[in-house]
C-alpha cells in the first residue's frame, strides 16, 4: 500500500466532486465511525469461534468495511495535515513500552492496570 | 507504510504476549470501534470549522487514535486472511463507479439516492 | 423512569450552562456514540460467558455508560422534537412484525434474510 | 415510558424466539453500537444547523434508531441485572456535581479539564 499515492488519489477524488465542503475532520471522524459500526454489525451475533471461521459473505463484507475504514483514516489524516506513517511507527514503539512481554503475557489488562 | 511488515510485526507482538486468545475477529472489530469512538470524542464538541484548525492537542490525540485504527485494521485483516491492499484497491475502483463526477458533484447523497 | 421529567431536567441543565450552542442533533449523536464506544470497551476482551458473569467493576462501569446513553437519547429526541415514548412503542410493534416467532426462532438472521 | 414493562416485554420477546443464546451482554453492547452508528450516519454529512432543521426523513430515521438504542439499553441492563432507573438518577446527580454552573457555563470542557 502506497499511502502517499492513496492520499493524493483520495484528495483528487474529493476535489473533482467538490466534496471538500463535506470533508471536515469532524465529518470524516463521523464517517469513519459509521463504517466501523458496519464492520461491527458483521460480527455482532457470531461467536468468537464463528468469527475465526468466516464464510465467504462475512469475508467479502469485512473486506469492504475495512477498506472504507483505511480510506477514511488516510483522508482524515490528510485533512489534518498528519503523516499517518509516522503516527503508526510511533504507536508501535509506544505499545512495545506500554505492554512489556513480562507484564502483558496472557492477559488483556490495559497498561494502566498492571 | 509497509503493510506486509506491519502485519508481521503485529502478529509477533500478539504471539509474544499470548494474545491470540483475545484476538478473534469479533473482539478486534470491537477494539477497532472503541478506538474509533475515542477519535470521535476529540471532535464531538468542535464545530466543523474548528476541526479544520486543530490545535496541537487535537492533532496529537487524533494521530494516536488514527494509528490505533490502522493497526487494528491490519491485524483484523490478518486474522481473517484478507489482503488489505487488494481490498483497498478494489474499493477505490468501486467508489469511482458508484460516485461518477456528474452525479456526485457538490452533493453528499449516497450512491443509491442518485 | 419519567421521560417527560428527565427531558425537562436535561433541558434546564443545558440552558443553565449555556450549552444549547453545543447541543445540535449532530453533536449529540456524536456524544451518544462516544458513550456507546465506552460501553463497548468494557466488554471488548471478555468472552460472552464472562460478560454474563460480570464483576462489580464491570457492572458499575456498564451502569454509568448505559445511563449516559439513555440521557443523550432523551436529550437528542428533545432537540429533534421527537416523542421518544411513541418511537419506542412503534418500534416494538414493528419488531414483532419483522421477526415472527416461526421465522426468527433460534436464529439471529436479519428480517430481510428470512 | 414504563421501563419495567418494557424490560419484561423485551425479555419475553427474546425467550419466545430462543434468543437468549445471542443476548450476552457482550453481544448486546455490540448491537447497541451498531444502532448508534446508524444514528450517526443520518447526521454525518449534515451541518449542525441542518441537523437542527431536520426534514421528515431525517426525523423518521432518527426516531427509529433512537428507539433501537433505548430498547437495547433496557435489554442489556436486564441481562446485567442492573436497575436502569437508579443508574440514570445517580448519573444526573453526578453530572450536577461534575459540571457546576459557574465552571461549565458556556464551554464544553470535560470536568477533569476545569
Amino acid at each position: 500500500m502506497d499511502i502517499e499515492k492513496l492520499r493524493l488519489v483520495l484528495r483528487e477524488f474529493a476535489t473533482e466532486r467538490d466534496w471538500e465542503q463535506f470533508h471536515s475532520p469532524k465529518n470524516l471522524a463521523m464517517a469513519l465511525n459509521v463504517e466501523a459500526g458496519e464492520l461491527l454489525e458483521i460480527f455482532q451475533w457470531l461467536t468468537e469461534k464463528e468469527s475465526l471461521n468466516p464464510d465467504e459473505k462475512v469475508l467479502a463484507n469485512a473486506g469492504e468495511e475495512l477498506a472504507d475504514i483505511i480510506l477514511y483514516s488516510i483522508r482524515l489524516a490528510d485533512r489534518l495535515g498528519l503523516d499517518i506513517n509516522s503516527e503508526v511507527e510511533r504507536k508501535i514503539e509506544a505499545n512495545a513500552k506500554k505492554y512489556p512481554v513480562d507484564k502483558a503475557k496472557g492477559n488483556a489488562k490495559k497498561y494502566n492496570e498492571f
